[in-house]
């Protein structure tokens, strides 16, 4: 573990400080849109889910599938149904590559409803959080659940490395949270390292088990590995970025910085003012901290650092994956890397 | 899951309404102290634990090795450790039942972090529980760190079939916690199909999964499942005794009421006394209850049942290795069902 993060961490050392240099930026001819080219399989891992997660105890089924019927563009799944489309002679995706999407679905799902109680949050996509809506002892229980239905999953997949992979980002997804919580620090390799333990980290994992359960070579192997944990970084930043410059009524709803959270932007503006340093020490925690720091982000140039480092993240993405053949999945890979980076909520 | 359960079901029945009958007891040779057979062992497995546990954020070293450190006699490993050397002709125990052993004691420290959070236990085996000695967020993210670990190891079994088993237990826990929670019912079988999801499943299915990884034979397989399975429900079913039968100044505990919970005293009490039943239809909530109930329990003869049904458990723990060859595991297997029955605290 220590050899891996510390690896890691040289990595991402050298990729925040390339976001001076001036790389030219990869320019995609736009595809259909991405979620069309696997809306059926899409439609079929959610019936699938729905299945695996039926209990004897009937809420216990209600609650675990919460945020799943609840869910956003599924990203995740789509990522992975993309690459195994994309790098199979066929463009078939193989029964395990889709077990692999509904297992990759039901830790993401897992991670939220403990979230959600560590973090005391009401709300999760405009509807009552499953702590507001059934109590923080059962969000708590349906998390465990979901992750062994996840583990009895995995294990039908008959392939112990894969296993072993997945179950390394339940605990990526623990030390993320963890360091989050407890590291109120000027250090962007820390945020950032935070950022791949607790956002990278399941997609790129899983993309890398996608194509190892349908025995892909090794450099696809590595190639989808690159392309989740780079895409997987740029999108946090985006997430971080639109907490700034996304403005209802007139403010930016800077939770991050409410939650004593120093994200990229704030990062960025330390360089220019100094005097955020004290302020993120605290975690914003004094009267008047969340406003100051609001307006020295505002002020500063650390929106536009940040979407540029987002940039950054994203042509490594995209550069990981461009031996792959050109096909209507390749294209819609690269797609998604553009509705990431231009999203606008 | 549902056959298995309704199966379950009509063994449990069967075997409750089997209480009045009088089968002979079984009558064991004092054999020596069952944990001094695997003391050797019980130290190598929590040193091994300790190093598994090791992470990059030291707190969550330290308090997901919180209740393992601060474990009582180590039942779960000890039983699989002694059915391993019981069942092998070397009488030596293998690395994956070694292994087994790690992640048996690994799960049930993860199910107690959760639960203690979920209970609002303030206190564990004397001492603060992780939730007062380190918040409700750290202690679900230390059982979700062991669980992800738990996995890891799995996978290192090179065996599906055995993630699969050990992932059942984890989804059972929860199924059992949730049926603890929700239901207020004089129905016997529901009290026992509890006991058997939240504290027989792990030692049952983890014996059965000792044996399938050092290849046993299915009679061995099944042998040992069987008895994980009736010492697992025996042993709930005297810490519910010991609930009631173990005064402090001069009162019972009787914890378990005061949490809401009808057990097998109350309820075999409620045969005799069917006044129990809307108390406890209502969990004992109103004013009064749990004194009323406490005494309706003492002058019924719900204690000795209880003692007797869990003797019926027992026997039939022993009869399901009695064609195990005679080795001394074989004896200490034999002397933790006495110590198991015995026990006074």
């Amino acid at each position: 573990m220590t050899v891996r993060l510390s690896r890691y961490t040289m990595f991402i050392r050298s990729c925040s400080s390339a976001v001076m240099s001036s790389s030219p930026v990869i320019v995609t001819k736009t595809a259909s849109n991405p979620f069309n080219l696997v809306h059926a399989d899409l439609r079929h891992l959610e019936s699938t889910i729905s299945l695996l997660l039926q209990s004897t105890v009937p809420k216990l089924s209600q609650i675990s599938n919460y945020y799943i019927n609840n869910s956003g563009k599924r990203i995740r799944p789509t990522i992975l149904l993309l690459l195994s489309k994309a790098t199979s002679k066929s463009h078939l995706v193989s029964p395990s590559q889709r077990k692999l999407g509904e297992i990759t679905e039901m830790i993401h799902a897992a991670s939220l409803l403990h979230d959600d109680v560590i973090d005391n949050s009401s709300t999760r996509r405009n509807i009552p959080s499953t702590p507001t809506a059934f109590g923080n002892k059962m969000s708590i229980l349906a998390g465990d659940y979901l992750l062994a239905q996840a583990c009895i999953l995995l294990a039908s997949l008959n392939n112990t490395d894969v296993v072993k992979i997945m179950s390394t980002v339940i605990a990526n997804l623990v030390e993320g949270e963890i360091l989050q919580l407890s590291s109120r620090t000027t250090d962007f390799s820390i945020y950032l390292e935070k950022t791949y333990l607790k956002t990278a980290s399941l997609i790129s994992l899983a993309s890398k088990a996608a194509m190892i359960v349908d025995s892909r070579s090794e450099e696809v192997i590595h190639a989808a590995e690159e392309f989740g944990k780079n895409l997987g970084i740029a999108f946090q930043l985006i997430d971080d970025m639109l907490d700034f410059s996304n403005f209802d009524l007139g403010k930016p709803s800077n939770a991050d910085l409410k939650l004593g959270l120093a994200t990229a932007p704030a990062l960025f503006a330390y360089e220019e003012f100094p005097e955020l340093g004290p302020l993120i020490s605290r975690g914003f925690g004094e009267p008047g901290d969340v406003e100051l720091a609001t307006n020295l982000v505002l002020t500063s140039q650390g929106i536009s650092k940040t979407k540029e480092l987002a940039r950054k993240y994203i042509d490594r993405a995209k550069i990981a994956i461009s031996s792959f053949e050109g096909s209507p999945a390749k294209d819609g890979l690269d797609e998604i890397c553009e509705l990431v980076l231009n999203r606008e909520k």
